[in-house]
């Protein structure tokens, strides 16, 4: 058995974590550290794991996350994994940062959308975590940045068409809608009930961070630079999200071709579903699972492609994605761990 | 006292109507059909009603709804308003037609969205009662068609935008999410409570009929063929819409024009609210009002436009616009009944 | 015109007070205090209100208010208000305070429910604001204590039947279900939206202090002990209150006589409204407004009674019958300021 | 591997056992019946399982099923399944039948609550599938009656009390609070989203069924006739059901008592969690899980005990119940097929 460490285990994205890797069959839930609730029982801070989980909360010490794990999980917030992570590829544990630390290739670019890197040497060797894209170079990483929610949707539909040069890459932007679990569980007026339930609302209209984290890789893959526009809503439910995507086919594209350039593209990979014609993703059809629906429409009137990405924010969005990558770097079967249905309600 | 009746007063918008125009201090409640609630007591159908409004739900006969009302809302499912509006016309009762079937001034175009029309010779007279734009016209109307929700909140914000030029008219993209009060109180799968709660999906992708009406005002206003990009979503939440709006400004075209222009279309309109910079509306803000709020940001990277509209899609999108047109019609103040402020939460 | 001012303004009870004596034909806001908001415009802290609303948040200075104000509500954590209180009434400022300080005539089973009492000397002229209930005492009252919202809920159908000797006073118990919105405006995980979303719970479970107020109020008007089981619970909604009492009804007292005799105790009273037989209360068509609506089912199987009430916790539990009681005070119509009609949904 | 059928499979309960049985190890889904959906694939129905349930709905032919199918699960409206049952019977397949029909063991109180009973024959074999408590007789049963929502959420907390005479059995009250996944998936206004949004309310008040069904099974563990009084209600969330039950302890019967006999009672029994003194449970933690939460508290004041108990009404009160008699039956691990832990959030 893999023995597995969670750094940043009671935050939502860590929970969820902690809630696949328990049900997960080849590996060991082994060290689960909280800044908050060190000391604490895992399931005093979670009563929903009480029976599944019998571990406590302990401090983040490297050494001792090291002695106990060969992998590590970081749920931290972004500036602190890049202080972490040096010292666990010195010993030799995978790590698979959820943060933003890794995500960029470029420290510049990582430096202009968040701030100085402090470990700049490994940003070539890690490996963006988008598991259907970059398959083959999480396979060998020892070291993966987890995507972003919002990237994941939005990437997952696009890098497909950016690559086969079918998008006018000038015309994209990006609509998404998220449920509240993606602000996390930090307590603030934005995630308090009364101020959320019964609203929609956008946010940091189009000065979101994952904005820098969409365009660095879509430029990446379409080998020229792409700006797109994002513009991020808060939705009243817990989990989901979905976005929506403007783009202008290029000239002579057809509908057929956008659907066959993605039902090609991730043919082998079973967390993706691409709709039916006049099938359109929910995210009640993704939530608690991994899958990323793809829907696709053609609004012929205006020629403009609209491209509907379904996943549930904390799985595919985060943890799921996260686990994913891990079984990837195992060797073992993707789907481990990650095969529980979506709930039909 | 005006007297006044609703046809079609226990669907949602006519029950909004009916709550409106109850407390209306200038007019009189005289006389509520339903077809589905005929000889109920309207108070049985909404108990929340009970001690405010003692009228009982009648057949819709229009002799005698002419008899009893000066003037008469008709929240009534589009087709049937064709049939009944000559009648009423004729006996000198005005009418809010809060369907479809009098928002068009070309039957064709209408026939393209709907079906045949069957008084095409009262389209040229009816007028569009999108309030603030159409004031002049509405105050002399006999004949109101309500603009749609949807309609309403992205016409507010376009509209003095297009006819100051200065917007490309090509790249107009309009992605709403809507409340699910906007389905209407007929039962359907899509407004049951576990397949809407927890879930966000879009409909009617670029296919929605209020598209058509959106793009023949738009044409209307600027003087030339206008289409858009339109997609609905649908978000489990009561009331409220919020309409995100892409369009590229004019060559040279700053913020500040942008800002310039609404703020003066609007100075005299107190539904209207422009957002202060760096402000977004929240439906939340606007909930059980006839407020508009508008809010502006230009992507500099990309110099795209958006726009940013929250209204309650059944008080501004539907019987809180309808009321204003009457206030309009009957030369009293324009906010008379529609005064009381959104709730805070 | 009446100056009325609000300490703790920003809060949501503050602020539901704005909202509805903003639109009061019958007084004027003169002031309102915020200690976190201090120096903000009241829009800014709630854009809602953008419009309506036109005065800016100020430190709470007693003298201050007294300048300004003939009448001042207090929307403050207990504890605070008795330090103030006897400031304001030497000033001749007519009091409605809506915290727990004023609530109780003893100050021993005060401070066995809070902390020690520091202005005992008042508690004998306050009069308790249960509007229906104490009418005559609160209309030549200066100082009021306002009830919680449990208390109000459990009360109005309870003490009617108390009074009438028609219930078995060992028998009480009170079940409620209460929206989030009753915890307020600080922030804390029990507010947070994922840990209240799609959730149920009890809390303070027979240990919740409005159960002591209960009880002395009951105490009170059956002139004898009484103590009942209280067990509140959170509800996934904002607005809201839910009551469901158990009682076992003295020997020979049929349903009838628990009809007949809280028909006759409220016939003169607006804001009360008996449900037909067989009909049941739902939160939902109070919402918004100061109405109380109570049900009557007796379980013949067991001949155990069974009253539910419903009420929108911020208005007729707290900012709605504050204003109530200021009208009664003021010697104006009742429902001055409180005519708007529930939401139909 | 056993096959297994699911009657009714397009329900919400049949859709729930659908996506548990679909990632179960030791059984095969072999038939799914569904009169409305017939013909249909059953991911057309259910987006969210495609990708993992290959199977089309079909008509529902007692001796297709029987082919096909070693165990079935009948997930119908009452009525229906003793018609069937009989037959399935005959042919030595197995009926977890999740109707009423097979809950009563006397077809006269079968009768006084729901109609005459056509397969009276049957009655005194079914076993009432309580897990936990009737385990033995499920091991060798052949029909279960797998038992309502509330009762389940009641009686695991109850029976071990009433059969350790721990309670004053006139004075047991049970208050429920269900969300609206308990309503099934048929249009209702009651399960309409803008009528239960934002809205509790009580039903069936002291007429639901499911009394006679708690009743029933009391007064059997009581060797007594048992009434209790029970309320239940409506809840803005999809999934989840809270019971809180009042009683008065017998005399003598302290806390520790009753918490030292539900600890014993249920320590070998996995689902069953006991929250340590001071917790109560919340349906967020049972959520998506075959786990039963079961708080304890005494009101000191009253002498009279709280009991509150958490479960998933589709889970533990439905499809995981059934499946985990089914485990029972087949004499695999009791676990099997349930072990996913319920959701964080």
């Amino acid at each position: 058995m893999t023995r597995v460490g969670i750094a940043g285990a009671t935050g939502y994205a860590g929970a969820e974590l902690v809630r696949i890797l328990s049900g997960h069959p080849r590996v060991e839930l082994s060290i689960l550290t909280s800044r908050q609730f060190a000391g604490l029982k895992f399931d005093d801070v979670y009563p929903a794991m009480a029976g599944r989980v019998n571990l406590t909360c302990e401090e983040l010490v490297v050494e001792q996350v090291c002695d106990k794990a060969d992998i590590v999980f970081l749920a931290l917030p972004h500036q602190l994994p890049m202080t972490l992570v040096p010292k666990f590829i010195k010993r030799n544990v995978r790590v698979v940062d959820l943060s933003a630390d890794f995500r960029f290739n470029d420290a510049a670019v990582y430096a202009s959308a968040y701030q100085a890197h402090t470990a700049e040497d490994l940003l070539e060797s890690a490996v963006y975590g988008l598991s259907e894209i970059y398959f083959e170079a999480i396979r060998s990483a020892s070291l993966i940045g987890n995507p972003g929610c919002y990237p994941t949707s939005a990437l997952l539909p696009l890098i497909p068409l950016v690559k086969a040069g079918l998008l006018d890459l000038d015309t994209l932007i990006v609509d998404s809608k998220s449920g509240v679990s993606g602000a996390g569980r930090s307590l603030s007026l934005t995630s308090h009930f009364c101020e959320v339930n019964e609203s929609v609302k956008a946010y940091k209209v189009a000065s979101h961070r994952h904005n820098a984290e969409m365009d660095a890789i879509l430029s990446r893959e379409a080998k020229q630079a792409v700006q797109l526009t994002f513009v991020p809503h808060l939705i009243p439910m817990s989990r989901g999200m979905l976005t929506t995507i403007y783009a202008t086919p290029g000239r002579g594209v057809e509908a057929e071709d956008i659907r066959h350039c993605l039902t090609v593209a991730y043919s082998d990979h079973p967390f993706i579903r691409i709709c039916a014609q006049g099938r359109v993703p929910d995210t009640l059809h993704v939530k608690g699972s991994n899958y990323c629906d793809i829907g696709i429409e053609l609004d012929k009137r205006t020629h403009r492609l609209i491209l509907i990405c379904a996943i549930d924010n904390l799985v595919k969005g985060a943890a799921g994605q996260a686990v994913q990558n891990m079984n990837i770097m195992l060797g073992i079967e993707e789907t481990a761990g990650l095969i529980p249905m979506p709930y039909p309600l």
